[in-house]
């Protein structure tokens, strides 16, 4: 599959773009800055097909993934939506501030930065999804196991099967389905509560779902 | 420990109470209703130490579990405030709405029940915990073992290690700090998105905590 990722040189984008090329994917790594894109995914040759371009270019995959600073967001897919149309947008935006106590969920008017998406990109369908696997995890190319899940959640059904499938490509890692839009919120501000158990228990923590199956914890 | 259970005849409080009894804890069993808590009791003494009593009675413990409909929250604690003070309160209590597509989380004022607990006992510490875990397997004595972690939010950190400790009651469940009471919320909502999951998957699921040591999924 040709997947597009907007904000493809941020930890999260360049993350997932290692693995999705390593899983034999191509990859449009998107950024502001056409030249940082290049530069990104010039470090990432090692691991297969990914090209740097600017994030409108990036919109030219089957299945593009928003890996913006949630700041940004609504300002890159309005301006993006014309090209976004018909496609799969895969949000994995944290809608988070800071202060001296950490990180904490912020208000967002749609109820989740996925719902803000899909209220901008009225013809595109969007999925939340790649909110907690650790970026650090995936940017190492020598970790061959990420723990933890992917919840995916969505509408339409066979959208949600791709990204579960997509997800495969984080190797350790299984896509779930955890939930229609309208609870992306709770899945976007969990990244709160996962840094709150990386501080507290120096790790890089993710998320999984027991009871689905033999192999959870 | 002697543990009371505000709401111990709901499902949350007496599978709760049922393994804190099998784990050796003293268990009061609270309900508006005394006579029905004393029969739940009855039903449970096979597994140890319950006694069913009224809800202002179930705060003669070292520790009281919160575990009624989030409707009622505020008015009892409200009622025993001055019989909670100076003691540890947990909160497992989830406020969501239902409507024709599922369960979602519902508006809280003070941002999360946990902190409006913590708000309205002032003088009490309250710490969330135990939202998760499926009261379907805990009330089960056949389940020797639930996967699944109990993640434990809240400000002092030696209450947070006592209910982390008071988790182990459950076999194969572990408690896992997971943030100040501010990020209760998130925890709080995240059974809407389980729920979710059970459905889709015809389960009982829980969450998982990976990346904290060699035991995880």
């Amino acid at each position: 599959m040709k997947v597009g990722i907007l904000g493809g040189t941020g930890p999260q984008g360049r993350g997932l773009g290692r693995r999705f090329a390593m899983a034999g994917h191509e990859v449009l790594l998107g950024s502001r800055d056409a030249s940082r894109a290049e530069e990104t995914a010039a470090a990432l040759a090692e691991a297969g097909n990914v090209a740097g371009v600017a994030n409108a270019d990036a919109t030219d995959a089957d299945l593009v993934v928003v890996a913006v600073p949630y700041q940004g967001h609504a300002d890159l897919l309005t301006s993006l939506a014309d090209r976004l149309a018909g496609k799969v947008v895969v949000d994995c935006v944290n809608p988070l501030g800071f202060d001296k106590q950490g990180p904490f969920p912020i208000e967002v008017a749609d109820g989740s930065a996925a719902q803000e998406a899909q209220r901008i990109l009225e013809r595109s369908t969007v999925v939340a999804a790649f909110h907690h696997v650790s970026a650090v995890l995936l940017d190492d190319p020598s970790v061959t196991h990420i723990p933890g899940d992917v919840l995916v959640l969505g509408e339409d059904r066979e959208v949600v099967g791709q990204v579960i499938e997509l997800a495969a490509a984080i190797p350790g890692a299984r896509g779930v389905y955890a939930g229609r839009l309208r609870l992306a919120r709770t899945v976007e501000s969990f990244t709160a509560n996962l840094i709150a158990v990386n501080r507290r228990y120096k790790t890089h923590a993710g998320i999984a779902v027991t009871g689905l199956d033999e192999g959870d914890a």
